[in-house]
């Protein structure tokens, strides 16, 4: 087991990334202030992995509260269905909240962690590879609105991180593909090496080889550990953890929450901010090229939908939590492994990436 | 006009209090950061006060959300409408949401300022007697749930409060009376002399005597500022700020939220909590009928309502922030002017208290 720590002071904690880590009762109960927890989780996971869960937490009064599976369900009114099962208990504000699942469950479990009585504690146990890489880390919590993805929301960090590489053999090729975006997303971002490193092991990745699955989320999570020590609160440095998401959030509102996979979304908005950076005189071509060819390796889009028009897309990156008086600020590329937040690339420049890099 | 200050660090702001307030645009312009503004009011206060905030808001791009006026629009789906306005403007995240109206416009206006986009700038602009003297100062923002009372919520302090005490005049009575709940329950935690003022003035403060009002809200403001400057989430003697509210708001929820209005329910409940604790040997009898005799003088009820018995309520009682490991602490007093949480005293006597004080 590795454990990594994430450094923010009184609301620091570790982050354990290992084979095995599901059964560790030491790991949770070290973690819960009260005698009650409630584990949130979906029909496709709870079959799995909720029996070893709940034997690691013998001892105390365990609840649970099973959603439907998918992003299409990440509401406010899911939230209140969360809300309301604590009621029901009731729960008190001692309550530890568990969530046991991926992206989804993880967001909004943490955003239902951060509202119950104006906050009660929260532990993340992914079991997606996107979340151990990425959503479980750092204390974003959100819903969707029809109307934008994550817009509703707040900080809300996780008392602990457990990230149990096993729970992986489970998850679908799809799935695991869209987790591979958050990685190469990371390494795009800060880590040239990583992003070789992928070049080379991506296969392995994919085929749940060990030692390169732990070494990929352990990767991952020191980078995204240091960003968001440095900026708990996406005020700087953090934002360049978005790179392609304000495209990737404006083809899921767009297709309608759920049709694509987040990473998927993901995926085809790294291939357009790399294809932005080559207008932008950034990066040089054959840059753009490894970016794409990695994600088309992975077997995750390269471009957009077909069913979007450019101009719909464009509509749609208005509504997003990087626009600034009315400015969509972009995270772009400098080079492979290093990104920065550009809002003064020409328009014509985006219309011509969203044009081009369409299905 | 005097102005105090709640010392939160970082997160400290001034509460301005006088008459002739709403049109000062330089309170507000000082603590708005981008040029986007939506105003979150209900359809009483709006055709009274909008348009003299929105002259005050001159030079900004100022949006407005107007919500049906009670309690019982207090929900998660209020809050819903609310942030599909902000999104279909679109409002980015420097967006200023200035709250416009009594409680219950404050803390669902603070809880999507709190909630949208993870946080966005908030100014508490209270029109009712309670708002201005209890619940537009400490950053607590909450929805009800139909299971509970505020269960749904967050702190998320206002940028500033522009308590502008000439607005009561439109208040009506019954309004009055409310706020004054509030005011009685803040003399009695903290304030001995300040109790004994109201029992020579309540009088002039439901007459709206403008040194009587003057005097209430500044120093309701000054105690609250000071308790919420020494413990802003609530985890020790803000908790006192909660006198009669676990029996007022198990009312509240009994009777279906907005029957009784917030206030109303408070006054029986400070009732009770000196029910309870005379029959604890904290106070005299002579103690609690100042506080009865001075709750019936305001016009608020002495008692809980006759369709609640105390079985329902002791039920209801049960769903309350204070509960910790299935104990419901209670706010009692010590004497008038000094309150302190309970969680010793015997079952019997709260079930004597809500049976006997009981309409």
């Amino acid at each position: 087991m590795k454990t990594l720590e994430v450094a923010l002071g009184e609301r620091g904690y570790p982050i354990h990334i290992g084979a095995d880590l599901l059964s560790r009762a030491d790991l949770l109960a070290s973690r819960i202030d009260g005698r009650q927890v409630m584990v949130i989780t979906n029909e496709t996971v709870a079959p799995l992995y909720l029996d070893a869960l709940r034997g690691a937490l013998d001892g105390f009064e365990v609840h649970e509260c099973v959603l439907p599976d998918g992003e299409s369900h990440k509401t406010l009114s899911t939230a209140e269905h969360i809300f309301e099962t604590l009621l029901s208990v009731p729960c008190d504000r001692r309550v530890t909240i568990v969530a046991l699942g991926g992206g989804v469950v993880g967001d909004i479990a943490g955003f239902v962690a951060g509202c119950y009585q104006r906050g009660v504690g929260f532990i993340q146990v992914p079991t997606t590879l996107l979340a151990q890489v990425d959503s479980s880390v750092g204390g974003k919590t959100a819903v969707n609105s029809r109307l934008g993805k994550n817009m509703i929301g707040l900080f809300h960090q996780p008392r602990c991180v457990v990230a149990d590489t096993g729970l992986l053999a489970t998850l679908p090729a799809r799935e695991l593909a869209a987790g591979a975006a958050e990685v190469i997303k990371t390494a795009l971002i800060r880590d040239a090496a990583f992003f070789a490193y992928l070049e080379d092991h991506i296969d392995g990745l994919l085929a749940l080889d060990p030692g390169v699955v732990a070494t990929c989320v352990a990767r991952c999570c020191e980078i995204k550990a240091s960003v968001v020590a440095e900026d708990e609160r996406e005020r700087g440095v953090r934002a360049l953890l978005n790179l392609g998401h304000t495209f990737g959030h404006a083809i899921e509102t767009g297709l309608g929450h759920g049709e694509w996979l987040h990473g998927e979304a993901v995926a085809a908005g790294l291939c357009m901010a790399a294809d932005l950076s080559v207008r932008a005189g950034m990066i040089v071509e054959p840059d753009r090229e490894r970016v794409r060819s990695l994600v088309e390796r992975a077997g995750l889009p390269t471009r957009g939908p077909s069913t979007l028009t450019p101009e719909r897309l464009r509509a749609l990156m208005q509504v997003d939590k990087k626009v600034v008086d009315g400015a969509v600020r972009l995270v772009l590329l400098d080079a492979i492994g290093d990104a920065v937040v550009r809002a003064d690339y020409e328009p014509a420049w985006l219309d011509e990436t969203l044009r081009t890099q369409r299905a």
